[in-house]
């Protein structure tokens, strides 16, 4: 069955080794690419959920919940059956032998099914993750469709590769005095118990699918539990995957939604006995609270971080400033992946426009930022829209934290009045002052730091990312020397590191099948999406042996 | 460096794939293989050894600890440099950052010198593990010696396979409007951090090196904290890899020794902040334990099970009675894999010689084991002596826990007149009595167990090794249907299977490279050995990328 995504299976596994570039999913939203229609189709599909009680025909209590609003200022009104994680988790149970006896290989084919069916309803999904992110339009499509995507797939491509390392039957010789010992032996992967996959709020589909899809492929059954503002993107992806679980034979409650308004559904269901897997993206508390009070488990959590650009010099200062503006401005910084803490020399850059002093480099990256989002209608294409009030918060504490360099202004979103959207602020602060640069702000929200020298700056980076973690980091300097000083400090963090972006590649985007997200290295994840580790413990090997 | 080893290690992994059989090093201790005087020239480095202070330049207090006594009734008076837990994780973390720089092949390549001295040097470990261990010469040999050392090569190939898994460098080009986008990438491994192996009594080598050279492959400097009565042939290999990485300009601080009398080394060490790795065999308390008080650490560990055979009918009876037999006497049942729950039909099994009641299968198995043993000299060339005073008194102990089928024999050793030698006991036990059989009782004691049927054999083996976990199980039937039963009961229960053992492999061993130990599946380990969740984790991979 599915047998049309074999060529699928077999070149993801060919990118995962070399790591070069493939995707396999179209990031761009047009009609030539996604048909003509498909926008028009996407939007309508997703207004068609509003309001109503969205249908799932899973093990529940009957009742509904759900309270989603979009931060673009509209209540979506959807509701969803509410679970009882008993009943979930006996469901789940009871569904796992057939899809553990189907194979890896059966199984990877399903799920590259729902990811075709996935791909098939980007437009809808874009519109449902728009309205629950309040991510822009094209960035809800991108991230929240094919890139989320192409990052499932990369999830199914390592479990597959994982499981099929060893051959599933071998004879074995043994020489002896007389005829050689031989035996047939045969092994079989077996999944390690239910999974549990916690959404977030920012990302919901792009931080769930690689825990989703390696779990699934990799023979567990998955229990879905997005974040209480974000369960719409989830609740039609966990449709999809039912609905080809279904058609292919399997019990669909491999593959279950439990919805929640935040009554501590993730705690109940995450130290339930026969949960064995977790997969976390949130904050760093609740993240350190599961990866101690959920023994049973597997836990992989990914959570907050202190992510750095550590500036020494440049020859395109111009091109320097955009990439950073840009970064930013992506989201209004409310990716887990966004720059928040600037390190620079406090005597300045060389740059190819001349030596640059602090006060010169700050305000020319405020000119920068400004430039970017100058025109209102534009900006918000770019910043989007504030995804809840903890995030507004902050960005009005922020002023107080430092000198400001660069204001948030708030804009007025020329087609959602009720929208909350804010312009990214910059805050000069004390290399001392590192009780406030040394935990995250997650938002429109970094802080430019004056050091002593770029080998300050080095320090500064090694020691508040190995502390608090950091997902990305970034140097820019014309000294070769500088950038391997500052690849061995990366390492040494533990963060991946981009060097002299000042073109199209921006420090908060990874490539699927090339670059990793996070590395397990740091305190901001335990796991790499994806990596060997990422999938192994997901599965075990049982074998069985006997005389040929 | 020790490029002679690249043959060895390509063959290797080649060999994980395949899981045939292959093994580097010849597990007969002729001297056409190991060279001739080998044998004495061994026998006289472990007795230079006794009554001395074994040479180890490595950071300590000062004093020294050990205080070994040989199960064939001598002291071995070997002392050892006391480690400071702190001195020892300062030195590791210091050793570090060269061996990270040098590489997966590099560190390869060094772990196979290290084993191609050891296994030099078999029989001097063949003597301090038998003395150690209490196993017969041959045994100690054999399991200390290179199938050890097989399992040790079995974790560097995966390591290396798991770190080399996707390119190191990789060509990135983006396709777009203009000209595409190309970066150039780089992955380097880093370590997880400093490891600690803890080592068990019963096999201090091959218990402890599928750790130690996972971690060591991966980049991690190791500790090795042997158990207080089995230290000599650990001391023995730290000094041999200390030696080579020495020789091959790394700081020999990447491998040390914690040895100790037994007074919570272990506990200090594996909840150091500084440990991130721990790998340990032993007690199910100490380990679950270990599993949930070093939360800062990636623990794998071995513990007890339960062990169990399944028989339904046979058409080999007395090669049944003698396989089986085997399996109880070898190293008088002092392995982590030998088999202790008998279970079989009330009402007896069909075999090629009748119908046999379970009298008669009891009786049977007690001459099977009483011929096998019948002549003191070569009985304790198979049983080897009692390791230490919990595994008599619970030989002692067991005779009241139902009706004893044969009793446990105290035998003379010829060669050592002070060893504490017990021949198998085994227990006929009702089969509600799961308060008996359903814990491991470490040693020579067996339990027959009746059962209303095989389906009722398989639901017992099914629930107690879920329950408390098995490293292996085994069947005997005539019937394609049973053995199929009998398959999914141990896919059920994540055990590996044998089944109709009726000549000259048996249910305790297995073969690096093929087999897997464990499985991770069930609650007598975390991981396999070895298995790619055996590797992963140990190590992380972070990249560096820029504009081509």
């Amino acid at each position: 069955m599915f047998e049309q995504h074999r060529d699928t299976l077999a070149q993801a596994l060919s990118a995962i080794t070399g790591r070069g570039y493939w995707s396999a999913y179209p990031e761009s939203p047009s009609p030539r690419v996604y048909g003509e229609g498909a926008a028009e189709r996407g939007k309508e599909a997703f207004e068609g959920h509003l309001g109503k009680p969205y249908p799932l025909d899973q093990p529940g209590t009957g009742a509904r919940v759900g309270a989603e609003r979009s931060p673009y200022g509209l209540d979506l009104g959807v509701s969803y059956p509410e679970a009882s994680p008993e009943g979930l988790v006996a469901a789940a149970k009871a569904a796992m032998p057939a899809w553990r006896d189907a194979g890896p290989e059966a199984r990877a084919l399903v799920c590259l099914e729902i990811l075709h069916r996935v791909n098939q309803r980007s437009f809808e999904l874009a519109n449902a993750v728009q309205h629950t992110t309040g991510q822009a339009f094209v960035m809800a499509f991108q991230a929240g469709g094919p890139h989320a995507q192409d990052r499932a797939l990369e999830a199914v491509a390592y479990g597959f590769a994982t499981m099929t390392a060893g051959n599933a039957h071998a004879r074995w010789e043994k020489p002896g005095k007389g005829d050689p010992l031989v035996m047939e032996k045969k092994f079989v992967v077996v999944p390690r118990g239910v999974a549990l996959v916690i959404g977030c709020n920012t990302f919901p589909t792009w931080n769930a699918y690689p825990g989703l899809f390696a779990s699934l492929v990799t023979g567990n059954p998955v229990i879905v539990k997005p974040h209480p503002g974000a369960i719409l993107p989830l609740a039609i992806t966990v449709s999809i995957a039912r609905e080809v679980l279904a058609e292919a034979g399997f019990d669909p409650d491999l593959v279950t939604l439990a919805a929640e308004e935040g009554t501590g559904l993730a705690t109940t269901l995450a130290t339930h006995p026969d949960v064995r897997i977790v997969d976390f993206t949130g904050s760093t508390e609740y993240g350190d609270w599961l990866e101690r009070n959920a023994p049973q488990a597997l836990v992989h959590t990914e959570k907050a971080g202190v992510n750095t650009i550590v500036v020494d010099s440049t020859d395109a200062y111009r091109g320097m400033l955009g990439n950073i503006a840009f970064s930013l401005s992506l989201y209004s910084g409310q990716m887990c992946t966004a720059p928040q803490n600037i390190l620079l020399p406090a005597d300045g850059i060389d740059t190819d426009q001349g030596h640059k002093s602090v006060e010169e480099v700050a305000a020319d990256l405020a000119g920068a930022v400004g430039r970017l989002l100058g025109d209102d209608a534009r900006a918000v294409e770019l910043t989007g829209a504030i995804v809840n009030s903890a995030v507004l918060g902050r960005v009005e504490a922020a002023a107080s934290l430092g000198e400001v360099v660069l204001e948030s202004r708030a804009i007025k979103h020329p087609a959602f009045p009720d929208a909350t959207v804010r312009t990214p602020m910059i805050v000069k602060v004390d290399a001392a002052r590192e009780d406030v640069y040394g935990h995250e702000h997650f938002g429109p929200i970094s802080f430019l730091v004056p050091t002593a020298s770029t080998d300050d700056s080095l320090e500064v980076l090694r020691r508040t990312i190995s502390r608090r973690g950091a997902l990305t980091a970034s140097v820019y300097s014309t000294s070769e020397q500088v950038l391997a000083k500052a690849e061995r400090a990366a390492l040494e963090a533990g963060v991946n590191l981009s060097c002299n972006l000042t073109g199209g590649v921006f420090v908060n985007q990874s490539a699927a099948f090339s670059d990793y997200h996070g590395t397990g290295a740091n305190p901001a994840a335990t796991a790499s999406l994806t990596d060997p580790g990422y999938v192994a413990g997901r599965f075990h090997i049982v074998q069985s042996r006997r005389h040929a």
